[in-house]
């Protein structure tokens, strides 16, 4: 492609991105496309001749973009919001641009010093403790893999990087029933087994209980096993639960275990001094974890991980083969070694451009803006008949349930509130998701996008009270 | 910030991106500074106000920009090349525009379909077996971990996902004594240890000898033992040796072994049916995995992983917790269980407008031009005095040294090599990175930038010799 070509796209890829950026609402929020449709519009071989922008341009309008779910969407209520603002894409045109690897200072001494600075803001905003020191990772599942293998690493006095696993660790790690999948995905990579994941016992808010925890390891310790890791959360996948992480943090010092916290989507949430509450006890902490790419209106990925022993953690990811020395080694940070990749993206502009363009301020209007929202919804709820909360709402997300008259078995309620999900999602204009809280099935709602309003909030609701009413009606009228 | 401000400041950076993309060549490759001169221009901590894009830009060009080494500079010849040409950065202003995880089919339909398209397209572009499935890594070191993850949960029954180890396994994972430094680190993360993994004993081509591989699989097994993985190489990091892939293909059938190929860089040559010879016998190991990123212009990170036993491979990674149920899950590709993290960008959109926009025989033209600008540069080091030589040339990486008349001493040449490199990066003019070749310290030219040209390597390469000369005088002058 000539850059002339490229100028002339861009500038129109720059309007359709804004105008995309004004209209979202105007699509459907899930697609209405049956698997394979859009793959059998997709030619079954590459074309041999290049082929002018303006017709593959044209194809993605017609063939990809129907089948997007619109994660941007004001009414996209699903999962946990995904960062996209103005200035993080500005900041992806210029990163895509300059194609530069950031795995040592060598290779992009501007991105190095800039994801140094940049963590180091990041750690002061969220109140964390200047003893942590910061890293951009790609996820959260690769951030707590990460804290997993340096407990790992450092308990065994680094003899499994060296050796592999001889004879028999019995590490256990323990995290709470409500914990996020990956945890367990970490156990598998981390040759820890999912056997010796003990999920711990929740309370009524879905939070870990400590003295559950403390039995936990008492128990475990009596019959050999090795206490290696606790890893708990701030703000679940489920219900947004909130750990206690004093107690934890207590209990990990009394018992030599690391200490993970996983705020990946709460965190965010910790720019407000109010919601501090959340965080106590985390300066006692090993590692912390935290997504700007998840409510921090930052492109993914872009994982801040914080550590304490930050020489704990190069020793387990280190290597230094000859083509990758360089004489600046002694007094850099050499990123390629805080992680799993060795490849890595110039992800500190973007979180530059986002504080500076948001400022502190800016950012903070919008979680508690959004904090509202989810007070908004959980009030709503609370007074609206037929429907139950089924969980605590300290931030934005508001699991509930729709609960018909007369209707009390528990397996009914399971089925039909899946019957309500689907009906929504299948509206297009609205996307919810489901989760189990104990055996309850319940539909979650979390508004946290840029441009979600409580209008937008209110609107969807009004949907879910009219949906769930026709589902009613139509129960009566088969019955 | 305003979709107004966010128009009217993307199409300034259009026209900044085009720029840049014209004249890279008039930065400097790898900017003169020492560590801390970017931090110390950054203050330290975040600002409480919002601040203008025009504002943030311009600090952008003035700190961020002096300070990045310019991997798109046509004079860029160290490590490998990474992608970023003009279609490659369209789709990744679209891909961050739309901001959508893909993790599973449902959160992006139309995503996990391109996804599944492209690495069948590719598959067959580069002449890979049908029976290999593709799916999108974030890069090699993940990769080869994928790999070598699978194949431990196959031989183990997949227990060691469940039970974590126990008792001694002792697998031994194989791979050249030029191998790719990830290997290693994979072999701590996935609990395996360094101490397993055996570096074979490679040729005069710094290819791996077979016979060698043969005798240590038998000594191991004769030591208990268990051999779990060959890794082989299809151009190795240092100097692109081809390792032989037909042979270790019959030994991994003959031991049962996993047999994984690392073509990051090289694989992208087999998109020329002349180059195919290297991969001879790929159709019979188990995983392949080659870096669009690198040698095909598509931007950081697009790694493509082929594997013959998808269901293996899902076993290993799969986690199915509630909230990630869909009513699709039996139908679909849903890629979060294909690798280790689960959030996913957009990936196979930049894949799709490369190829579309090159056509095939646009890549193949480039890649062609490529290598031969790697066999003038190799011709013309043969032909020049005092130039050495060091590895074969299959491909466009050159590694060779200067010999000073009268210098025969291994230590003085390597050091007077060490020298020349550090004074060639200093100019600014170019950048080259060094490697090791047994004990020799050799000097690695590669140039496959999509705008380098040969006028670019002659240039280069005049440098070289120029530097070279002036060092030689240098040392008369001291003697």
């Amino acid at each position: 492609m000539e850059t002339k070509e490229f100028r002339q796209s861009a500038h129109q890829l720059v309007d359709w991105m804004a105008d995309y950026m004004e209209n979202t609402s105007r699509y459907e929020v899930k697609p209405s496309i049956r698997p394979g449709d859009i793959k059998k519009q997709l030619p079954s071989a590459a074309p041999v001749e290049g082929e002018a922008f303006s017709r593959i341009f044209d194809d993605f309008n017609k063939i990809i973009l129907p089948g997007m779910t619109h994660w941007q969407h004001p009414q996209f209520f699903a999962y946990f919001p995904t960062g996209a603002s103005g200035p993080s894409i500005l900041a992806e045109m210029l990163s895509s641009t300059l194609g530069a690897q950031c795995m040592i200072w060598l290779t992009s001494p501007a991105a190095e010093e800039l994801e140094e600075r940049m963590m180091e803001w990041l750690r002061d905003m969220l109140g964390l403790p200047k003893s942590f020191t910061g890293v951009i990772q790609d996820s959260s599942s690769s951030a707590t893999l990460v804290a997993l293998l340096t407990a790992r690493e450092m308990r065994s006095g680094y003899s499994i990087n060296q050796k592999g696993f001889e004879g028999n660790h019995r590490f256990r790690v323990y995290t709470s029933a409500q914990a996020h999948s990956s945890v367990d995905k970490d156990m598998k990579i981390a040759g820890l087994g999912i056997d010796n994941l003990v999920k711990i016992e929740v309370d009524e808010t879905f939070a870990m209980k400590p003295d559950a925890l403390r039995k936990a390891i008492d128990h475990d310790l009596q019959n050999g096993f090795t206490p290696l890791c606790v890893v708990s959360t701030i703000g679940t996948t489920s219900s947004t639960a909130i750990d206690p992480i004093d107690s934890i943090s207590t209990i990990c010092k009394k018992y030599s275990c690391w200490h993970h916290i996983d705020a990946s989507y709460a965190g965010t949430a910790l720019l407000l001094p109010e919601m501090r509450w959340m965080s106590k006890g985390a300066e006692a902490a090993d590692s912390f974890v935290v997504n700007p790419h998840k409510w921090m209106f930052t492109n993914f990925d872009c994982s801040a991980y914080f550590v304490k022993d930050k020489d704990a953690l190069i020793k387990t990811f280190g290597i230094l083969p000859e083509y990758l020395k360089t004489p600046e080694d002694h007094l850099v940070n050499n990123y390629r070694d805080w992680g799993i990749p060795l490849g890595r993206r110039f992800r500190a502009l973007k979180l530059w451009f986002v504080i500076r363009s948001f400022g502190l301020k800016g950012l903070q209007d919008k979680i508690r803006e959004h904090i509202s929202y989810g007070q908004w919804l959980k009030e709503r709820i609370a007074g609206t008949p037929n429907f139950q909360l089924l969980a605590p709402v300290p931030l934005n997300l508001v699991c509930f349930r729709f609960v018909p008259e007369g209707i009390k078995d528990e397996g009914s309620l399971n089925e039909i509130n899946a019957k309500l999900l689907s009906s929504l999602n299948a509206t297009g204009k609205i996307l919810l998701t489901q989760t189990k809280l104990g055996h309850t099935y319940a539909l979650r709602f979390v508004g946290g996008s840029e441009k979600t309003t409580l209008g937008d909030i209110q609107q969807g609701w009004a949907l879910v009270e009219k949906m769930a009413t026709s589902l009613k009606l139509g129960k009566k009228d088969l019955g």
